[in-house]
């Protein structure tokens, strides 16, 4: 058995059970985003809090063990996304990509964003011509720093 | 001339001058992320909007025209991004796409976020153990629908 | 079992018991060109539609959930796919590409044709020189907005 | 000078002075599908059609004898396109590919929509919830035949 | 079951049984070039061939009735080729493509050579200096036409 | 100067001259399809050779100096060709490949068709249902030999 | 079972039984590169050598028919290849590739070194500062015609 | 100027002069082979090898000091070489490298030969059959050691 | 059974037991980094070395010979890591890759610093502002010598 | 002019000049490996330090306000670098991958080591056996944390 299979039982059990991630993550006491990510396969969880994934989706012994071993990360199969909505963040990268990059640098100096000491935060905006997908994201700023 | 050579010409007025892409938006009346993009070569400018950022760049006449036609979009050398800065949004992608792809089905069912349709807005957020980058974005949902 | 097992499920069945994609499709009661692409694995199904499709092929209840759920999407197994009939209208793609791009920015400005709010159609046109394949398309123009 | 150099000369003097391919279509009294891919270096024009494209955009005589050769097509820069517009396209292959294929074999069996014997037309298709690009396609259908 | 179970379930009689492709043709009536594609995975049988070739190999109904099935074509497993006997056609077109493209718009004008509406035909040629393989391939010329 | 270059040249004099490729090839007195590969830069003039070349191309002393050095072979620029010529071709190989292969080890056992002790003649084929290309293609066989 | 599987099979008798490869070589009576080579399934036995072969490693009866079939070659996983030993050869050839060609031209004309006649001979070659590894290859020299 | 640009110097003289790179080898006082890749690009010449290198093909001074600046080494386009003489060496590590690497552990343990402490000759072979490309090589054994 | 069924069989007794890498480096008698990477698959264990490693992980005696043998190199999955942890490295490869070349060359002149000759430290550096990794690498210098 | 030509514009008079990196470093008051990564264009020169760089290579002045802007950092030619010193730590990666993140994890749980918030320092350690290049590092651990 590897993380995988965890994965794969996880959402095997959540189509069976109808689960919703917003409520294991009630269940588990933190954000929606974080507990997905980790019940995906990318992040690693603490025994207490694995106990509880476990027994939301009543997973054997060796499954919960290995979701509090650290993962190989990397949730895409292909380096160019397939799946059209993935692939929008991809394509706002290609666009938007060197906008971040000058816009961040311009308030910041050089360095970058951190995706490990990192935050997100996803939601439903209501709007009249149609709703929208709203998130919100914050990374602390690391500089380079010459030596 | 290209449109390519437009965006170099641009930024290297910008070295030469130290303008500030903010100071930019200001004069164009727009936000700074549209609007630094649309200098990079991503997005179209009106005939206006062209006319003021040749005016702040001292641009030709030619390069005025070339901002008002669509450019092919796109402005990564590679398919995954090497500048550092770039990369840790490619990253958040590889790590949290899927998550992204069932936090956004789960509140709204099958469909993207627009990527066209989208507006964005980058901030710095003071923090004691170091300032954090903070960006929103907002798209609209797009439903599949059954036909 | 994953989406791609239920995939490969119906391709069975359908060899087995010579089902049409249009008898499905008039069963479901919806076009023939969305019901296939479902049956395929890149749409959702509603629990109805899922129900019906369950009954054609005699899937099991566990099939028929998976239905329900949003794939990931992308059927090619390659980035420019092998398969002479497909890779056709990949090259279509290749020569008309930035003909499409000029024509659609002549007729609408900057912006995109949906994939996402999109419908298709595909008949049989007879000639005399040989039958042709008639696809028509219609997605939404998506303009890219100022802000 | 080579086809490409063409293609720019052909793009400069449309932008400078604001000429739109269905004029030029008209003027060469072709369709505007077929006379803009011959612009933008996919199609060979004969004597007469090219004359007139170098009239229209004032090129010398090596541009117009250019213009009579069989290019080199493929219009695209990546395998897979980093253009939003034309990355639409794309991603209907990758989404309904083999959607086409099931349905083309169920109507027409074994062999290919031809690439070759092919016509499209583009129009806008005027829509109260915001008008949409419609897009008729028609290409010969090739069986493969054992032998 | 799917159709490369077939292809490889045909091979592993083959070898069992010493059968030769050219007999196997033979029963079938057909050339030994097209039931050996087919064999291979790459063309459809219409029901009496497929009896043939399944009464052939011992193959089972359900092998039988793959085998009328449109494959997904293509019979590599990289985009270039890593068997030397293989490799070597390969090499040929990227030596010889442009050639290729040279020559036959020379003879035939704008258009290509179908490799739908084609036939082949393998043979030794003897030689003093030891043997050739003839290949003569004939494909019809299908035009590009302006529209 | 390189090899590069001299092939533009030669296609530049081509079009501008009207030369025909198997005009060249007669004055060069060896066949159309070596003669042509050589121009377009994949085969080695001996003296003679290239000197008559470059009298028919007007290419000077340096040309025709670097057309009797070997070139670094290879016409394609990708390593799936986009030209939809030249990708019939390729499309042969994927989808006849492992027919050649099978074939050829029947007949010849273990070994390949060179590619370079190799001939072709390509030619028109008329037929009442539009003209076919007819392509020979003969090399020697290479055994794989125990040692 | 396919070659593949042979091929796993032998490595795994010949840890089991600490076989060697020279050892093997010698039963079969021919060299230690050859035979290696046909046990890791790039090279096809004749009945006798398959015979000697499955009696060393225990093969069973379809194992040994499948040691006669002409293997599709090809021993890497990746283009680039990952392990370190193997990996040297690739770089000797991206630093020696060119100077291969450009000394091999000079003695002979354009042609090529066959990998197909060919032989090769890999030995220690004891050295004070540490010993060396020796490897001698023999290939024909295959040169181009014109014709 | 860079190195590159001195390769294509060297290369120009040599075709013009008609110089041998045996000639070049026997003045600098090394072995062709080494002189060889330095002249392409590939190895570091010390400043009497440079001069004397400098002095055969008539470089000016800033070339000279570039020849004695390690250069970044690489001589290929492509993963996979297209030039027929260079992929045949390709292929041999296509297929025979499992076997290089199964020989050289069977004979030395775990452990690469060196390409940098490495010697290479490349020779005529005369044989009746026609003449062979016979290359030795020699690199030292460095063993992975446990610490 | 092959060396990555070992790996795998050691990750799980690992996780079971929750066995520490240094524990098991301990027992073995060697620095915890080269026996990390032997469990994992990398490098090759002596009989005594695999008898202790069999002992902590209680492997089957198949897999004790395994581990003796010298498997195929590479412990990534794709070309560019995913894994943020690993990715880091190699982003320092392409930000600082120049400049360990530039640098090692000036102080040792032409040649490498070998990945095979190589030893490594890795360690927790306590810093205030938070703690650090420490990683010493020792490679011995192997100079390219003329010849 | 670009960054990428004040590289070069460097790299040029450091050969003409026969400077140092150890002795740019010490006349900009910071380490040889942070000072080389800036001359090779990955690293953002203060207007101090700029000054002093642009004294020591006589650069003009828009090149030394190119010193100061952040760079596209990335200073590999492909995904795989080709240059045996720098391949040799893709290499390390390759083979230690797993292992950094074996015991990394092991001794700080789930993270990074940044690679912004780095010093390294490369020296020759002598060694009777030859001597080595010792490369240190220290990154700060950056952990995941959940939210």
């Amino acid at each position: 058995m590897n993380r995988n299979d965890v994965t794969e039982m996880i959402i095997g059990v959540k189509i069976a059970k109808s689960i919703k991630w917003s409520d294991v993550a009630e269940q588990v006491g933190l954000s929606k985003e974080w507990v997905t990510a980790g019940c995906l396969g990318q992040m690693t969880f603490d025994a207490t809090q694995a106990a509880k994934v476990g027994e939301v989706f009543d997973l054997p012994a060796a499954a919960i063990a290995l979701l509090q071993v650290v993962p190989y990360k990397g949730s895409l199969i292909t380096a160019v996304p397939t799946d059209p909505l993935i692939y929008r963040f991809y394509e706002l990268i290609s666009v938007y990509g060197t906008t971040f990059k000058a816009l961040i640098h311009e308030e910041f100096g050089d360095g970058i964003m951190s995706a490990i000491d990192f935050k997100m935060n996803l939601a439903r905006e209501p709007h009249a011509m149609g709703d929208r997908v709203s998130i919100t994201m914050s990374g602390k700023f690391l500089p380079y720093k010459s030596y």
